[in-house]
């Protein structure tokens, strides 16, 4: 008989308590977990403060369900990994340190995320995956010392599985890679919270397709799950450009962008009349410390706005103001790329505009695009497809991803506002010359 | 570090392979089958021929989208059954053997219903779990013979699972009580096929909530899963109301159980003129062999009733195409249980309609109905709740099911047909006469 | 016909009683029918026989839930077809009749599919479609009668629709065409029995997308919509290769041929020494009438396999046999297509074993797979996209249909017995030979 | 008003261009709104507010997943609202304004609330629904504006609504009673986000229920959904104590009560040396202005904690951190309702603990917990059930109703400090005490 657990057979024995405790979780129902070293993390400060910080940012305007936040995607994220390697240990004995060292760095791999991160990156030029390893590995962090109780080569172990350094190539795959944990529960999550299927796939069949390569060091995929990889990448396709890349919330983005640049411009010379004390290192031009950096979240952005709007700036005051009530720029797609917007800003001055604040570029696939592109593009590393034992890139097998992966799929977008000044309607002007081109 | 795998430690290790296949479940998404004993089960004649009798009988004509079978119930019960001995296994180590016998007994346990099983049981005077054990003893069948190669004891051991005598008692409990997997499984399956939400509970939390007691003999209920507990009891007793007991369906299995006992009563008197070989054991008076039995299935049941569509016996014939073609007897629900029906059939007769095939009683809440009743009703253990160490009934801790467990819910119908003879519409004359009462 | 909306609108006033019925879909919760038309149609002999016919035949055999019926897709149909008129009468008004035409055309499409049908139609060369139409306009049928005792014309513009010969172009585009309720249906409804995620796609989005053209006689699709048209075409494409082109299923319907055709063959020399009177009209080469056609259904074909097992004529009885115990002809796929499969017909003889019935080969594309062809290919009009009042195939605008359209993606399989003869085994043989090409 | 169906009758006839908008929303897909007034009111700046205040308040510190936000529930509101009247229509034509103020009532009722609203109505004393009429009401409002736009009357009628005094009485059920859009909405969507299936239940059919009563001056419950009405208020009761009541959440809003209390307290003693300018009219004991309430949310509660845990006041700065890193009160339930807690203040006080600020008593049962009460308790109007005409309160049908409405369910709590102080456990202390009464 097929004996799974080769434990004693001398019938009904007892166990030893385990500590155990169950999350609710609406993608996964329970997630189990009896491991004290993800218990402590999850309750660790840092970890807690992913509480406050929204997985998609700036969506809402566009999906009001969409408020979910990165400490449960955190926590799906590990999840998906505890049962990719469990997948993965019918094939190979993983050990108990491997397994939890993937398990924490899954666990942890946003926990560098500011608020709205891709608009805070580009304003403040803080990169999200530097402070994850900073925060793992400055032994002032509550994660830190966890980590390092267990053993003191943890925290390095872990960032390296975040810097795709690990001993075990096969981990870093796992959490980011063309195919990862990461990637699996944002899209799956994403749906569920937006209320869109396009982000739906079969992950019971894409853990159940992952395979060790040959000398064991890395994941191929199995050639008869072919349709649930595919599945997958049209999935996040379709996530963005219907989700990601809407307009409106990208112009939102624009928006906020503006204000903290206006906040920022105003800081530096001396006139931001209303101050945020936790915001301020944010708005001058020194260096961030990790508890500064951790003070950071959503709600300190909406405050700061609530407060700008009485401003006596008149810009900064105006923007905040059409943030909070959903005065948004007009979106405009246009196709020709080459166009100088020197005329459109000159349009937005003679009604008395600062273009530098009131009109926005937006070029989407220039940003982190890569719902799938062949080879080693950036970190990702393709997909590999075992049939037979051969190994080819999934482009090989299939028509339509190679269709997606040669095609870049950019789209350009002018931001500016759509309301009259002097009874003018400055949309009508911008738009009637763009159309003239 | 908590080692859950207690297995050696130097890193990664390949293991054998194991022979794995996996079903797709639309309640459980994959099944993952590993045991070979398993899959040797579910590809014998004895099991495949449950996919041939469908799970809620004429349940279809109410609720179209109720074509599910007793193959799928069977492979989820087993499913739960697993996923129960794995929560349970966390508390005391369960063997290798008590876990195959387990799975053996939730996946036969239903191996022996015939088609449209309640309405079949009474004309024929079957008993479906006396078939059960008859097919899992029997030297003659396959199941017999694929468990019999594991060990010789082992068609007896799983016999006594399902009448209750197995030496570990939590087995049977898991399968056969109050809260078992059987129900479990049918009352999610059943909602996901009808399309109703009444059968919904949270069976993760179920699940979560099984403790042994202190002798490890048996099942107890976590009293933090109180309210699972509660809303799957509710769960039954809505689907007994909404679903399997509803008048429509049950005046078919009424038509259907007159259909045949016309055929018992022709072929008896020799004068059933279409005879339908595979039935006809069953209509004669003599003892049934295993392998008549087993060649039993709604498709011999739907044929039979379109060739006797044909029969030159004008009441076979009649309730046949009224079986066909949806000319059902029209439900009449009253008060007064202590009716003499005396006269309606009278009316009837004055109409030249033989009462015996054209008026039919039901009385819900005689049968199986035992949604929840306090103390061992029949074979049912009931629910112990553990309170920090105490157990007792569920009916102490929760005033809802101590007010159903105290009902009994009877409901009482008249059927009988609503079509007119002789210009008369037999349907009024009989309402008249019973809201007369 | 029923005029719902037809009361004054001066304040609350009670209205007249309608007639409505509610059926519960899994798909779609309930589904009111206010339309007498409608529910008498649905209760016509005809329309019942359809209960008794599963929608995906022998995919039974792979997927345990996919029990469902043409029955309930045929519905399911109709009140797509009733949401997308409803979201079209937002641009234009759709009087009574069109609709009501439109949504029993919805509703009888499939009624003239026999049982099994892709095996039955190359069996006994009926084309199930023109059996539809003419159930539809034969005097004989209640269908025909309930039509005509609205208006003497109905049956004739019911059987237009299907036909695509009705002169409001659009409603036939609905029914069938790339983008119709049919296949949104079946997708759906396919997925969720199976118990996948294939099929599923935006369908609020896909009817929310549909406009009419300029001159109001046929659809085309909003652009902002593209990408849940982009998802419902790959949920038709991996529907097709993981389900419905299953190599299992396939087998499945490659033995029920073989049965088929073996016992016409032995009808047809008069040696089928066991009759079932319902099957005969397929078996000999007459005519077949409405009424024979009608008494067809999945019984009816089990019920012949099980009595055939007991044939005296060896092939005929062996067939039965691996059809009832699931002992299926192994599946090769294979990719030289050109094979002259005489040498394996050689091995198989070599081993007694007749090719006739023993040997099947299957090239899945041949068939209706037409997930999404551009241009007018056979009877299913392409997906014109709308942007900004420029009308153009789908394929200018999305690189992965494009790329799909393109590529016929056929597989060749063989298939045939894998057990031993003469204690050598047949596979083997076979696979040798065929892997030394 | 917009009028969608005044168009002729006679075949295909082009209308005239509708704005039309479509909100995903997670529980109900597509929500279309194809009136003015609805879409404007959504887009003031008192419901845009409604973004920045979570459903569940404190909830998401034990269920991670319930991030949603009392706009996506007051949408979902009237989407129910318009299903209601949509099928109450069917009974009797309910007029445009009727049916605009319905919407205009379901769409703002919770505009009044405050940042996590249980808690701070009890600190600041605000009651939420004279808020919502208050702004409503105030001409110096958006809402107001634009409800008084299309008719003076409407600002007083929709606050009619509110407060039960509106001339069509049944609307007023619909919105709030013991069976309402309100409750519906909130069960379906807290269960989701929470990811539990307590508070699921049969909207369709709940909604499909709803008849008017003989003088078409309120609403009585079909006899026949009996059912899905019982497993509605079964719903709200799990909810209640698996989720609302859930201890840890409870505990929760203790804290942040105290927190609440310190900071008045401190700033009523001119000691508040930390303020937050937005948040000052609610520590003050003066009047709040409509305006300074519109600007109150839940990021400035959590800013202030924030800025708070740095505060020079030890018990105001502890508080903070407890709330901001998880350092929760235990809870302890007892039964003994009587107790003096007396000796438990002066455990506390013995280790140097304020007892004002560090012991809470809780007693879940005093608030709002009506799942169901006979009578007219409150404000909450019972729910009737017609069978064959005859109108009765539910009790008389459900015994399960019947036994949750008599019984009050209260349950008990303290909650106080875990943690060493001077290397004693106060924890341990407390319960010794308390377990020895």
């Amino acid at each position: 008989m097929n004996n799974i657990l080769n434990c004693v057979n001398d019938n009904i024995v007892e166990r030893e308590k385990i500590m155990v405790k169950y999350f609710r979780d609406p993608l996964y129902s329970f997630i189990k977990i009896n491991e004290e070293l993800i218990l402590k993390l999850i309750n660790s400060r840092e970890f807690q403060r992913l509480k406050y910080i929204k997985q998609l940012g700036t969506s809402e305007v566009t999906y009001y369900g969409a408020n979910h936040t990165r400490f449960s995607h955190s926590i799906g994220a590990m999840y998906l990994m505890d049962r990719a390697l469990s997948q993965l240990n019918d094939q190979i004995n993983i050990d108990e340190e491997t397994r939890m060292i993937a398990l924490a760095a899954a666990l942890l791999h946003d926990i560098g995320h500011g608020p709205f991160s891709h608009v805070f990156e580009k304003v403040v030029r803080v990169d999200h995956e530097q402070w994850t390893t900073n925060i793992i590995l400055n032994d002032g962090t509550e994660v830190n010392k966890i980590l390092s109780e267990i053993d003191s080569s943890l925290p390095q172990k872990v960032a390296e599985v975040i810097k795709k350094e690990y001993e075990h190539k096969f981990v870093s795959y796992l959490l980011s890679s063309q195919l990862d944990v990461d990637r699996m529960d944002y899209l799956l999550r994403d749906s569920y919270y937006v209320g869109v299927k396009y982000g739906l796939f079969d992950v019971d069949m894409l853990i159940k397709s992952m395979l060790f390569n040959e000398d064991k060091s890395n994941i191929v995929i199995d050639y008869k799950c072919l349709y649930a990889v595919e599945q997958y990448i049209l999935a996040r396709y379709y996530m963005y450009w219907q989700v990601y890349y809407h307009k409106t919330t990208r112009g939102y983005e624009a928006l906020l962008k503006n204000i903290l640049k206006r906040a920022q411009y105003l800081y530096q010379q001396e006139s931001l009349d209303i101050k945020v004390d936790i915001l301020t290192p944010v708005l001058s031009n020194e260096k961030i410390s990790i508890e500064e950096y951790l003070r950071l979240n959503d709600s300190i952005i909406l405050y700061s706005i609530m407060t700008w709007k009485n401003s006596s700036d008149k810009i900064l005051s105006d923007l905040c103001r059409r943030y909070l009530y959903r005065d948004l720029y007009k979106a405009y797609e246009f196709k020709n790329q080459l166009i100088t917007y020197d005329r459109v800003k000159e349009i937005l001055e003679e009604h008395g505009m600062d273009a530098e604040y009131y009109l926005a570029f937006d070029k989407p696939s220039n940003v982190a695009y890569d719902y799938y592109v062949e080879g080693e593009e950036g970190e990702k590393p393709s997909i590999l497809i075992n049939r037979n034992g051969k190994k080819m890139s999934i482009t090989r097998f299939s028509e339509s991803i190679k269709a997606l992966s040669g095609n870049q799929g950019i789209k350009y977008y002018l931001y500016f506002p759509r309301e009259n000044y002097d009874n003018v309607n400055i949309s009508d002007d911008i738009i009637k010359y763009l159309e003239g081109l």
